[in-house]
C-alpha cells in the first residue's frame, strides 16, 4: 500500500487554511498555523503559486486561493453524473414550486451544494454552488444523514450547533427526526438553520439503491408553509423530482 | 529563493490531466501520461484522494476530480474583490441589455469566467463560472489582450485556432483588432468563436489603472446586431458597466 506524501498533505492543509477564516494570510501566519518552518512553508507556497492554486497580493504580500481552483472545480462539476442527470428535473422543480432548488452530496462533515437553480422570479440571488450546509439542521443534511451511514456518523459524532432556537441539537431528538425522515421518505427544515427560511428535501438513489445525494427546495417560511403546515404540493413536487433523478440514474421503480 | 516541490508539481499535473480530455482515468493511463512509475503515481493519487481532490470510482477503479476542488473554487470566488464589486453592476447590465453577462479575468492562456448572469428570460441556461474562453476570438479575450501585456503575449505567442470562418488567426489582422479595441475602448466578437453568437466587452481598471478584467454581454447575433451593426445601446450599456465597476474598484474618473 502506497504511503501518503507529506508535502502534498501540507499543501492541502494550506489551501484549507486559506479557504476558511481570514482568507488572506502572510507567510508567517501560514507557517505558524500549520506548525511549519518558514522555509518549508515558503517552498510549498511558491509551488502552489506557480501552479495557480495560490495567488500573492502584490501590495501586501499576503497569499490567497488561486484561479486554478475555480477552473478545476468547474471541471469537477462537468464530470458529475448526478448533477448532469438532475439538470432538467431541478429546473422543472423550480418552475413548479416557485422556489430555489438545491442538489447536495455528502462531502467531509457537511452537504456540498453541486447544483442550484434560482427561484424563478426577478430577485437578485447569489449562486451557492460549492457552498457547504450543515448535516444536522438542513433538509438536505437530514436526508443524507437518514439514508447514508457515513453521513449519519458525521452528523452523530460532529458538533450539532444551535443556529436558531428550533435547531435539534439533542442526539435523541435528532435520531427521532431521522426515523421520521426514513418513514416518510423526505425531510424538512423549518427555521432550524436560518430564521424565516424553510426547506424540504428527498433522497436520490442510484442503480445499486445507494443514496448518492439529496434534492430539495428552500424558500421563505411564509410561502413554503400554509396554515402552519408544509404545503403538500411542494412536498410532492420535491419527491417527484428525487424519484425522477433516481430513475435517470438507473434506480428501480420499487 | 525556495525551490519548488516535485511531488506538488506532479500532483498539479495530475489534476490538470483529469480536468481535460478523458476526465476518468485509470492508474496506468495517469502514470504513462505523466511519465511516472506506477508506484510514484499511486502514492500521489492516494494522497490526493485522502484530501478530497480526487475520487476513485468504486466500480471501474478509475480516478476523477474530487469535491474538495469545488469547495475551494467557491472559496476563491468569495474572496474575489473584482467579482464582489461587479455583482450589482452586472445584474443591471443583464437587465438593461436583455442578454447574459460575463465577467472574465486572465488565467493561464485564456479568459477565466468568474461571474455569469443569466439572460433575464425563462430559458434554460448553463452556468459557465469556472469555464475558460479563448483570448484571440472572444470579446472578453480581445479586451484583455489589448490592455494587459501578459494577456497580449499569451494571445500572440499561443495558437490562434480558427473556430469559424470569421476568426482572425493572422497575427497582423489580430494586432489590428487590438489597436481598434484600444482606440474605441471596447471589443466585439461577431461569430468569431461560436456561429450565431455575438459579444461585446469593455475593460475594467483598478485604482492603479491596471487592467484587472473585462465585462461583456453575449447573445444571439440577431439580437445583438441591428441592420448588420452592433447595437449602440448595448455597446453603451457594456461600457457603462465596465466604468461603474472600475470606479467601484477605486479607478479615477479620467
Amino acid at each position: 500500500m502506497a504511503r501518503t506524501i507529506q508535502s502534498l498533505e501540507r499543501a492541502a492543509a494550506m489551501l484549507r487554511l486559506l479557504a476558511g477564516g481570514e482568507r488572506r494570510l502572510g507567510l508567517s501566519d501560514i507557517a505558524s498555523s500549520l506548525d511549519l518552518a518558514k522555509g518549508t512553508a515558503h517552498g510549498i507556497l511558491r509551488t502552489l503559486q506557480q501552479e495557480g492554486f495560490v495567488e500573492q497580493d502584490a501590495a501586501s504580500g499576503r497569499y490567497q486561493l488561486g484561479a486554478e481552483l475555480l477552473r478545476l472545480g468547474n471541471s469537477y462539476l462537468d464530470v458529475h453524473e448526478l448533477r448532469a442527470r438532475a439538470l432538467v428535473w431541478t429546473d422543472d422543480l423550480a418552475r413548479s414550486s416557485g422556489e430555489s432548488v438545491y442538489l447536495g452530496v455528502l462531502h467531509q462533515q457537511g452537504v456540498l451544494i453541486v447544483h442550484h437553480v434560482f427561484r424563478p422570479d426577478d430577485s437578485r440571488q447569489v449562486l451557492e454552488v460549492g457552498a457547504m450546509q450543515p448535516l444536522h439542521s438542513t433538509a438536505l443534511g437530514k436526508v443524507l444523514s437518514a439514508y447514508d451511514p457515513v453521513a449519519h456518523s458525521e452528523a452523530v459524532e460532529g458538533e450539532r450547533e444551535a443556529f436558531t432556537a428550533r435547531t435539534r441539537t439533542d442526539l435523541e431528538a435528532f435520531e427521532g427526526v431521522l426515523d421520521l425522515t426514513r418513514a416518510r421518505g423526505w425531510a424538512a427544515d423549518v427555521e432550524e438553520t436560518w430564521e424565516g427560511v424553510a426547506s424540504v428535501a428527498a433522497p436520490i438513489h442510484d442503480r445499486r439503491r445507494m443514496p448518492v445525494g439529496a434534492v430539495g427546495i428552500t424558500g421563505a417560511v411564509e410561502r413554503v408553509q400554509r396554515d402552519g403546515d408544509l404545503r403538500p404540493d411542494i412536498i410532492a413536487a420535491v419527491r417527484d423530482c428525487a424519484r425522477a433523478v433516481s430513475r435517470d440514474l438507473g434506480a428501480q421503480r420499487f
